[in-house]
């Protein structure tokens, strides 16, 4: 990169995915933020909108080009509602890397995914698409044009599961209980997200149809010889930022809590943002961060991984941020040392 | 009433007063719902839509009946957005009493309610209502046809001014900081109801024109000799349900926690519902009750009152039924001693 | 009971399943409190300590007696920590039914109960002990003289599983991922219950040693030919009020979901306070109140059952309550329609 | 300061204040922690107390050394308990430099110190303390060997008063409605911060006692001639973060809200913190951060300031920091860039 900085376009800037964008970006020392979307808004200040950044930036918000052929920058961020990217990321410059936040690239096989989001391929494109779970995909996303950002509780499944997945010691099916707060939900107001009634909420939805599970289930395939059963159960917490993924596994042999711990240490041991902590992750220690927190007991042959994120950051702008890190041959913290606070 | 139950219509079941309303008039041992509107919910269950009353009831929302002069009721009671019941209310058959929980008849002066409710008054029927405000307005109520009931900030602002304002002893101007949950916005969301950004909000809106100071200002110069300046001011809470007003007063002369806490013990002898608390009230201790609690605390001539309702119960609907048994001549408590939780 | 009402005693009243135990006795119709203790708090005021309860009750903390045997009372409530009650049930006379909230005389072998308990069983007393969780045991109540009330975990738990248990048509391991509000944690501040961390917390405790599971396997085993592994763990919610549990099953047969509804509707037909719901429980749905909400799914032989309760209340004081109304043969409700609000 | 760091000391490491000196001072560009106490936690890690820092730093919490005097640091931040700071910071090389966060060396008036605090002053050295209110403090803070940290209640309250007081406009009392969360209570968990009750807690506390009163009117003499009673009340919000300031004033000649607006910037145009909004300030919008939002509202002589800050940063190791970096000479905002984060 010599002196210059990553030169970054923004798609969709004023949903919580892209106020996220602009807060890492912002502040990344090797890159610089050249246009940033958000149609409704269009002619606003950012910090008009985001009001934390008041004061920070003097950038406004444009409305996305009508030709995009001409666009000059190194690397577009699409955080837009699904099914957006699918035709506007074939109208960019080839030479422009791509990051897209959404569904729209997650997902290989054309019939898995016009079951789960209603929608066609992009074309020839999807096939140059990465899956950017940074710490199982590292390599990969070193050397892509295209990185298919993951869903935010694929990223908290998929980072609890990789290790026993590639031990080759799994055996019998896997429960993923899963928990989010309500800044999932997105930045538009609904009932599920009516503040009267979410502060005292905990449900469940979408049992056995949630459209992560064929995106866990492909890059299981990728990291491992990987045969069980997912069962992937989505909650939701009155909390607005943070996953809890509770993943009950089972293995063939007897396992202590210092095997599977030494299974974690070494697959995450040049992982910054991936903690093996004691007793159990807790969301208020990764919020705001770009850290997995993750801790596994067990009683022999059942064991049980936990696994928390914030799932704006790690599980969507921060590790889309990570992973251009990487595609740009820098240090993949660069810009994501944010510490969360206690309290 | 005999042995005969108060038939009751509510019309507008859908939105928290109606809500409210419903969870008290089931319970009621003297009255009888006879009819429920809620347009846009017409023909569900009720429990289908406040699923709190899932399995406690088997009535059906219904549409409001086309021809209001033939329904037969005892008493309706309008949880309506402000401006509906104006029209609605005089189509009622004479002898149907009416408890409006809207702003739509609380201000005698049409200048007033022309200039902070942007409507006209309903026509000469607006004289026969009576402000009721239970503790302030008993002997009125009692005998009253029509009841406009107090909106949620000038119930608590209100009780704790009105004992101070009687006595005649105030000088200067009265501040009151007023606080209010996220219930108080409705049942609607929206963007200063969206959870993931209202859990952590505190702010303040509608300096120097929120409606309800013509509201407070009118029944202070009902209870006493009112002639000072009144500075109102309301914020957002980020909780579900309770106002909490802080009222900073002035005396001519010097008094003592003792004195001014008889003032109030006073006042309220009768008051079942008014306690007054040592320490603090808060908002915890009343929460889903029709309790208005009250602490006030001076250093000579300086005054400050504290006030906790729920705004809900003893702010909407509580009190409309409180005002109701009153109406109907039984106990004002009635299917109203519902106790409040720890925690 | 003729006219007369049931006479109550309450040791450990300053406690939260004491405060709810007051809430809803002292409007039980049948019932009469005569004495309750809460040895820190002897000679306050009720209405001092539980301040929702300021004004609605005149009693005091009382000293638990010395000579527990002149105790004249129908039935005695223990809410007191684990440990205590097993010595001073035996000093009760013979008459006084009993009904403890603790986990003291829910185990039935010793050796379990001294590993997950580190007590001695309270002796002979013990084998007369019924397992109070009323939808699965109601016979059994009627003619019981003591009542070990479940935990508040286990409830949720079993009301979830025992339909399925019953069925005879579950295979394989079972996981139960339960969560519980901050109230569970009782009412004496500690650091995991400290509010600026706790309301942005969500995490796991006691991985595979929770002390309701030999309670939870204890009882399936009562309820049909249970032979499966259970895998419970339990995590923390940032509320106050509610227990949410999550159950993994799997059946040997294909099942549909109206197949596995129509098992839940027969086996809970006669049971008030289970409702089966469309969509997911929520525990703002049941805070507050005696329900327990019910939802099931299935892919074929994979099965998820949700259950939500309000720990305090279906989770300790309410279902010790329903079951004091089956021990004196009147309706199993009484006292006990407390209904929840919206929001 | 060429090109070394300054040598940091932190005593009290432990608690909230000294939580986010650590946050702010570990990714400070120009400081280096060199030691940091905490004796309950000696010989422990940093990151196993404050686990948001967990992999961010190495560093072990130390006892503090027993001869202060051989301290090599440049300057010392003391976010100890009051009382404690008194006699410690009389033990250090006089070269050493002090922040100190508590009120120990806030108020001159060695009466009006033992009045609030029941504590006499340190000596000599109270004369040599700046009081540490950045904006309005700028000179005397450059030059200053010892800094009296401003509360966090005082630093709201002044931010808010300071333009107006200097503008000399003001007549009557000014009246001050203030509220914090939960975490201004500390670390150590009790009975007001105890989560099942503080989350849906608002109460008043120390009517007409805070400690904050003579601090912020002592600062207000500084600032401009200050005559006005100050009515000062403080309340709890069921946050953790954030303390927000409503303000009633009152003016001898009419102004509009532009007129005050002018006064506010003008006073704060040099000022990069303080941020002057439009609506109102929200403590959503700076949690986290070392801003303060600022807005007003006129009638025309009655006058309402709000201001809102995040206690733990703008009110102690943000400004702490802030006066740091004035003290050493470099710009004021270094390592105090944070963003906040919508949501």
């Amino acid at each position: 990169m010599a002196n210059s900085k990553i030169r970054v376009a923004i798609f969709g800037g004023s949903g919580y995915g892209g106020s996220e964008l602009l807060r890492i970006l912002l502040a990344h020392p090797s890159a610089e933020i050249v246009i940033v979307t958000a149609n409704e808004h269009a002619g606003k200040p950012v910090g008009a909108v985001h009001k934390n950044l008041f004061g920070l930036t003097k950038m406004i918000f444009d409305t996305a080009p009508e030709d995009l052929s001409s666009l000059d920058v190194d690397v577009a961020f699409f955080a837009l509602p699904h099914g957006q990217a699918l035709s506007l990321v074939p109208q960019l410059p080839s030479k422009t890397k791509v990051i897209d936040l959404s569904g729209d690239f997650r997902l290989d096989d054309a019939g898995i995914f016009k079951e789960f989001y209603k929608l066609d391929h992009a074309g020839a494109i999807q096939s140059e698409f990465v899956y950017g779970l940074t710490e199982t995909n590292r390599e990969a996303i070193r050397s892509a044009h295209y990185i298919a950002n993951p869903g935010c509780f694929a990223t908290a499944t998929l980072l609890a599961l990789s290790p026993m997945v590639k031990s080759g010691l799994l055996t019998g099916k896997i429960v993923v209980d899963a928990k989010t707060g309500s800044s999932g939900s997105g930045a538009k107001p609904a009932a599920n997200t009516h503040h009267p009634q979410r502060m005292n909420s905990f449900y469940a939805y979408k049992p056995f149809t949630h459209q992560h599970v064929p995106e866990i289930e492909q890059h299981l395939h990728q990291v491992g010889d990987f045969e069980n059963e997912l069962i992937f159960m989505t909650h939701s917490l009155p909390v607005s930022r943070g996953i809890f993924a509770s993943c009950y596994l089972e293995t063939s042999v007897n396992l202590t809590n210092e095997d599977i711990g030494n299974i974690y240490e070494s697959f995450y041991q040049e992982a910054f943002f991936v903690r093996m902590v004691d007793g159990s992750p807790d969301i208020n220690w990764v919020k705001t961060t770009n850290f997995c927190d993750i801790a596994s007991y067990t009683n022999g042959k059942q064991i049980v991984v936990f696994s928390a994120i914030d799932n704006l950051v790690k599980g969507a702008a921060g590790q889309a941020v990570q992973n251009m890190n990487l595609m740009f041959g820098i240090d993949e913290t660069t810009g994501l040392r944010m510490m969360g606070t206690n309290p």
